[in-house]
């Protein structure tokens, strides 16, 4: 499955989050994430993701595709570097 | 078409950003948008936020998928209020 995971999480979790995101996605831009993961690998996430968040504060929100052929990506703006030195 | 807009922009023009996406689209999170869209809409929406966004510190991401019968959306967090103020 192609799966999006863009976040809205209160600064002072932001890096943990991040960190637990990349171990399965790749980093898109601030806030975004995707990659291919098999429905076991978003549990695992999810759950890994939940044991971190305050649900009152932080916000994520999954986009889960069939498959990456029916998505067209449009970009605007240049690419950011990673931001290799939060993680 | 439904698509999805993420976006990383400077906040000296995050303000106009939200203006001209919340004018096509819904807000569904800080720095997320998606809807429904022609392509003509679609093309319309870019080229206004061409005009605003600085390419060397902005950057946008849409995901165009080609019905949104192929996509599950999950949420982690509750759902914060609109952004009404800022707009």
């Amino acid at each position: 499955m192609y799966v999006l995971g863009v976040y809205d999480i209160n600064v002072k979790r932001v890096a943990k989050v991040k960190k637990i995101f990349s171990r399965y996605m790749f980093w898109m831009q601030n806030s975004t994430f995707e990659g291919n993961l098999t429905k076991v690998q978003l549990r695992e996430l999810q759950r890994e993701l939940n044991s971190v968040v305050n649900p009152n504060e932080d916000h994520i929100i999954f986009y889960v595709i069939r498959n990456e052929d029916v998505v067209t990506k449009t970009i605007i703006g240049e690419r950011h570097s990673e931001p290799s030195n939060i993680l």
